[in-house]
């Protein structure tokens, strides 16, 4: 009887989920048509992404080839287009330039402080030039660094023109004149031969990483691949480490290990705080370091944009955490036991039944860890505790002008590449736990419940968002908790089989059930997600877009004439450069 | 040594077959270029066609839905459209006109000829009007069918008419005014929700298969899951009665079970005839019967177009043979004595291991198979000896006037859908036992050496084709080759591997090479066959298409009043049908 309940739970839990997911994806699809629609245009919305731009013949530059070539296929939406520069050299003489700016706004207000009553003179701040500024001749701040602009500026402007004359890269921006011709462009096939003129929609303007635009497509599968290999070695062999940590960081062990922590260890109060949290602990602390790597990876692979290579960071980090926190630290107490099993016997059938075995004593941690992230995690994400404390420390020891400290105040971006997998975590753990260990619902439920009011708060009120990729990173989360499911339902199979029960092959159809649930989600919503339905593209806009602005908006910041209006000369270079001048 | 001169055969031939593999895909890509990019306009060069019409109300007819949306979305290219209906009743009543005529032309030749010197007037012929021409009342042909063709005549413009305004479907044709819109079109998705709308390339008019343009996207989805499940139990259980025939049609067993036929099988002529070819002619009269099933299944499907159909037929029609006659053939001599092993321990390993030890024993099978298809099967298709026989009997007791000897001299088709399969087995075997019985090769290579020369002659010369994919079927045919190679290689393994050659493993990245060469293949090759590049649609035409010839190419016969000029009421009916008023 009590095996019955236990079977149709998995069947309760499973349907329930899917209903869920059901609903969120329409809501969230729903949400992204409404968002694309809008009636105010966004530069994005009119441009396509143009990589591995083929270079017909030495003489003719790269961006004569774009515009014959997109004015040949589309004669009377073309707008212009933009090519791909190297920018790197530019970028640095712009960021020094910036540099010295704020530079000397520092030692203005240094100088107006210093203005006391005893010396209205003041002092004026002086820095050495060398390393660190430890080193070297001593100068006056605000003279030195305005000799410095006044140098860099015409480096800068030489070097723009340089950089748009013969650093074209191949990989172009192009605009066209509507919403609906640029998103039936870039989900049209352009080249006969698939290495070039490859289109896609192009990112929003801050979203883009420069220098990944230019990768060709041989040299992005070959990335993807070595990619790949890392991470998947990085998954398996974290495992090393983190085992033995779990092994370690029982009380008894350490104080095997490290004897001289007895005196703390054996008073009963810190004991029992440290018997509850230890393990949890350092777990955290050691999931903390990965996430840059990742990212560095994922930006490695020659991803165009900044949402797309958060969205790979978290898929990797997602299916990380799942092998190596959830899998393994239930294998991990029998797993020095049991090695050598394993090594004997790898096959999928002894796997699930070890995990079967082994997942009930896994039960007690993982609740801990729950409760760990629920009532620590949100308080710290509640209260910004940490940025406060780092945010007064800098404006008393180190900011001194008004855009320091604003600086210092921003709050940054929500941190989707690490939050949505720890959440993720969270649901798998809560999946897998709710019925063989039912108390860890209620802290899951809650859990999800105060994080839906935090995170709002917190989107709506604190984090500045640095891109807008409007719902895209939904279906990768959908995707990534179906393999949650599954993962709970293969081990359901093996814990009631375990327990002899003949009917436990009664949830074997919950397999296939999902993958045709994934199937089905996937052809209903994600083709609109994955391209702009034309229906979305054709609303109408509240005024005629400025093509110019949205033009205008893709150009980098250092090779931006604006920001320098004292340069009359650079007015004419961008004239007779070829990647700015007018196509039409 | 011997071994590893066997090993080293093996990457050989796979490393000749990716070459010849590459060369054909990239050949038959840029003949598929030419092919669509020539200044001859067709008609499907400018149309989409439109599945999952949603009716917005009940009194909007799916004509005004689809014209409203399309122009929303395509503002000035949009040229007009073509609701899909349900003409099945005006065809019958169409096809049953053209019998008539057919009937009456018969009847005057008769009654031409029955004027002899002796009997000036003639007979005129006359028939029955009931079942099969055998009961009820005799009538005089000529004058019975004229009038039943004036009856019919108003039936069928009454019936255009219903049809054209009650029987709309939800599937329509558009068409665009240019090839590059039309082709750019078919590769946008247009509306946000994935069940509405769904547009694809339009198939040549004579390809298209009508009633299945209609179903809606639920209905084609269970349709597939239903066919592949019927397609999967064929596959499994023809198993049956071939290995009966396999095991029975040993010269041994024959006496056996028919003893009454010992008095022919004792003789020694045709004992040695029978034991060679005895299994093999039982195997292609079995194989006969199939083809005809599986086109009906995927018809069921709702493919829009015959030539999808074919291509899906061909391809269920591969594995069908492979699994077969290829694997069950070379099993089936062990089948018998090892059905209890198979049972007992199905698994992946146990089956190689199986194939490795039974595939030897099948060299002379398929060594005669290959011959038995080389000589007999070549020489009927080069001399049509059967069509011959039929023509010729036909024109003899059948044929009257003209047409109906044209018709029966008419060569038909290719039949793609049985032809490529069974090239495709050929090359199977062929690579299978290239390596471990190389008499093979010398008959694969003149299989296709004398294949490449009849067929280009037979498809030249005498076929004549009912429609034109531009190559579409190749990427499928690749398909099919891979998989034959990646057979062949897992077998070798097998094979080299019970020999106790410890160098056996050299083979297995073979496997992955596979893999990635058919995934290199697929997308450096692949986008082009299943979309229109915009490069290839912007060529050049030589004339201002025609807009009015490309629609009524789309007219189905039995609505078209071309055929039906003596009737002038009908073109009333055209002008004010809301299918077929001008859109422009």
């Amino acid at each position: 009887m009590r095996l019955w309940a236990f079977l149709l739970s998995v069947y309760w839990v499973s349907f329930v989920t899917y209903f869920v997911l059901w609903k969120s994806y329409k809501h969230v699809s729903n949400l992204r048509a409404t968002a694309r629609s809008t009636p105010d245009f966004k530069p994005e919305e009119f441009a396509v992404l143009v990589r591995d731009v083929p270079r017909s013949s030495p003489d003719e530059t790269i961006k004569d080839s774009v515009d014959s070539y997109f004015r040949a296929l589309h004669p009377n939406t073309f707008y212009r287009s933009m090519v791909v520069t190297d920018h790197t050299k530019a970028d640095k003489i712009y960021l020094e330039i910036e540099d010295h700016k704020k530079k000397i706004a520092r030692a203005e207000v240094l100088y107006a402080n210093s203005k006391t009553e005893s010396n209205p003179e003041g002092i004026k701040p002086t820095h050495r030039t060398g390393f660190l500024g430890l080193i070297g001749k001593k100068v006056d701040t605000i003279e030195y660094c305005s000799e410095q602009i006044k140098e860099l500026l015409p480096k800068l402007e030489a070097e723009q023109k340089t950089t748009l004359r013969d650093k074209q890269q191949q990989a172009a921006i192009v605009f066209f004149n509507s919403r609906s011709v640029a998103a039936s462009a870039s989900q049209t096939l352009h080249a006969q031969v698939f290495d070039k003129w490859t289109v896609m929609e192009a990112p929003e303007p801050r979203d883009i990483i420069w220098p990944n635009l230019s990768r060709n497509i041989y040299e992005r599968q070959i990335r993807q691949v070595v990619v790949y290999s890392i991470v998947f070695l990085t998954v398996v062999f974290y495992m090393v480490p983190i085992t033995a940590v779990s092994a370690i960081s029982t009380l008894e062990n350490l104080r095997k290990v490290l004897p001289f922590l007895k005196v703390v260890v054996d008073r009963p109060a810190i004991k029992t705080v440290l018997q509850a949290y230890l393990p949890q602990i350092a777990l955290i602390v050691f999931l903390a370091l990965l996430p840059a790597f990742l990212m560095f990876l994922s930006k490695a692979e020659g991803i165009p944009s900044q949402s797309h290579a958060v969205r790979a960071t978290s898929g990797k980090y997602f299916y990380f955490v799942v092998f190596n926190v959830f899998l393994v630290y239930t294998l991990g107490k029998t797993l020095f036991t049991s090695l050598r099993t394993i090594l004997d016997n790898a096959n999928i059938g002894v796997i699930i039944n070890m995990l079967a075995t082994s997942l009930p004593g896994g039960a007690t941690f993982f609740l801990t860890f729950v409760a760990l992230k629920f009532f620590v995690g949100y308080g710290l994400e509640l209260s910004r505790l940490i940025p406060l404390i780092i945010f007064h420390l800098k404006r008393k020891y180190l900011c001194k002008t008004e855009d320091e400290v604003k600086a210092a105040w921003a709050p940054g971006d929500l941190g989707y590449s690490t939050r949505v997998p720890n959440d993720m975590l969270i649901a798998t753990v809560v999946l897998c736990y709710s019925v063989m260990a039912p108390l860890i619902i209620p802290f899951g439920v809650a859990y999800f419940a105060l994080g839906w009011l935090i995170a709002k708060n917190q989107v709506l009120r604190v984090y500045v968002p640095s891109y807008e990729s409007n719902g895209r990173m939904w279906p990768h989360m959908h995707t990534r908790i179906i393999a949650a499911l599954l993962l709970y339902q293969a081990t359901m199979i093996g814990v009631i089989g375990l327990k002899k029960f003949i009917y436990s092959p009664i949830l074997a159809p919950l397999l296939p059930i999902s993958f045709i649930f994934a199937y089905i989600c996937h052809m209903r919503f994600y083709p609109a997600f994955a391209n702009t339905p034309l229906e979305v593209a054709q609303h109408e806009l509240k005024e005629t877009p400025n093509m110019d602005a949205i033009y205008t908006a893709y150009i980098p910041q250092c090779l931006k004439p604006d920001k320098l209006e004292d340069l009359d000369v650079f007015e004419d270079a961008q004239s007779h450069s070829t990647s700015r001048a007018p196509s039409i």
